[in-house]
């Protein structure tokens, strides 16, 4: 939530004179979005988003994600895309910070999901993961598992003063997984945070995927390992297995999970749990006093992390080992 | 700058059953307002403005804030226009606050205002308090003289941190403007916060007023004062006698200042830089550490009630005795 940089009509005016959009009728800051600056546009020509890069995003990887954008619009997927200038560019350069400005997509995300729209979720990830095969950029993942360990380094001494035991919880853990991590599971593009804020419907009808700028190259199936934790789990943090049969099944009716994957499932959701365990955890630890910015409860993940260690099979999960409902 | 109430998208769609504006397709939070929580609407009829009233305003005050711009809407003003409910109510209630849908305006505020800008904002205001003037309900102004003294107890003490001899300078000005503040002056529905950020302009014709959650009732030449404060400085905080002449004859053409009123205006004008002087200095000096928002710096107010202070005549804004351009 956040505006960081404050754009003049006038700088505006000029920046679109670049663009084939129409003229300025009308602009506002967008309350959301912790990594950039945000705009709605309003022009001659219509409604678009206008993105300024802010310093946590990696000029470098801008073209990556803008390209991915415009490579899975083209292939179908709806997700916001770039709009060229007239010097045929997706990036440029306003009030000092590297810019974009994409398409505005209809829709609202689900604050409490129905498994209708988990099932939405599963069918568009699977086009995604299928869309993104013969995208040629790539992007490592910084938050893997080799990128756990210092985020882990930073919050462990101060861990126990968020709950008593979390510093040696995260530890086992955090060995478990690097001595158990897959090596050898399908790979592509993935979303890697599509949790229901980035996910727009109308009704139950999914209309967009937004918020690309957490992608890069990794496991498939970590993807639908995030995806169970942010979309399968009940405000008290119950596991909704209805909602995790309903995910996985419409994934699998694009994308056919294999065997190796489906095996790897529990690890990989505990995976996913410590990945965003441990950025919440240090944002939590690193709150400035009185920011209006509530940081997201790190706890969250822990429960969900405890849920995964106990699971035995993917049949936990609503599927039986051959991927079909159970 | 912020959104202070989160608003489901379940929410919002129950809201918007009880108004006949079509189905929601979108809506985003507007990093605008720091009184209120705004979000911009988009539904099958079109675009609105929905803002949620925080504790800071009010709730008794809303009837007034909300009738007055229908009312001024209904007498040719430029403004935002409450949207009636089926039950005919422009007052609702959402997430546990008192909420209302308005219309959405054209338009951007110009950061860098021109004397033409300033003409056009001289006008609007002088059409405004023609068009109040059969408005009946009423609201006291609370930042008017008598509510400066309380602002100055609570900054004193720590007013000298902020620039050394301002507690002084603030005390001996408070005496001065309570001793001779004017009784008898016209009289009507002011603004009291035409910022150019209150202010829409596609071009340098301005497509609209809004922001009334200061307006109320006192001396209409007061208003005057206070956009001269707001319009016709620099950046750099030199008076600009242009700008001032430019909003002067416009605002004269529509609505005569009387010559008391003319008489009047460096006072009030000094009474202007005071009132905002006092509320940025409390704000300036209870930050929270930490905070996103900076607050505005209260010392651009000492300049500009210097340069009143050193007004002889009204020629000194660029006007005659006669009200005519000097």
């Amino acid at each position: 939530m956040a505006v960081y940089t404050d754009v003049s009509a006038e700088q505006l005016a000029e920046f679109l004179a670049g663009y084939g959009i129409g003229e300025l009728l009308s602009y506002k800051g967008i309350a959301e979005g912790v990594e950039n600056s945000n705009y709605l546009l309003h022009t001659s020509r219509g409604y678009f988003f206008l993105t300024l890069y802010e310093k946590r995003v990696a000029a470098g990887d801008l073209p990556f994600f803008l390209g991915l954008m415009a490579h899975l619009a083209s292939h179908g997927i709806t997700c916001p895309q770039p709009v060229v200038n007239r010097n045929g560019a997706a990036l440029g350069q306003l009030a000092g910070r590297p810019a974009a400005i994409i398409d505005f997509l209809e829709g609202v995300w689900p604050r409490r999901p129905s498994a209708a729209h988990c099932a939405a979720v599963g069918e568009a990830l699977a086009k995604m993961h299928l869309a993104g095969a013969d995208f040629t950029m790539t992007r490592a993942n910084a938050l893997s598992v080799a990128g756990w360990r210092p985020l882990f380094d930073q919050a462990a001494a101060r861990a126990d003063s968020v709950q008593d035991g979390l510093r040696a919880l995260l530890a086992a853990e955090l060995d478990h997984l690097q001595a158990h991590w897959p090596a050898s599971l399908p790979r592509g593009v993935i979303h890697a945070d599509l949790f229901p804020d980035n996910a727009l419907f109308l009704g139950e009808k999914l209309s967009g995927l937004i918020d690309f700028y957490f992608a890069c190259n990794d496991m498939l199936a970590y993807d639908v390992a995030i995806c169970l934790n942010a979309w399968c789990f009940e405000s008290d943090h119950a596991f909704n297995v209805t909602k995790a049969r309903a995910f996985l099944n419409a994934y699998g009716r694009v994308r056919s999970l294999s065997e190796a994957e489906r095996d790897a499932l529990p690890l990989l959701a505990r995976g996913a749990a410590i990945r965003f365990l441990l950025t919440r955890l240090v944002d939590w630890l690193n709150v400035p006093p009185g920011a209006l910015v509530k940081p997201k409860d790190p706890l969250e993940y822990v429960r969900k992390l405890r849920f995964h260690q106990g699971v035995a099979s993917i049949r936990d999960y609503g599927i039986d080992a051959e991927g079909f409902a159970a």
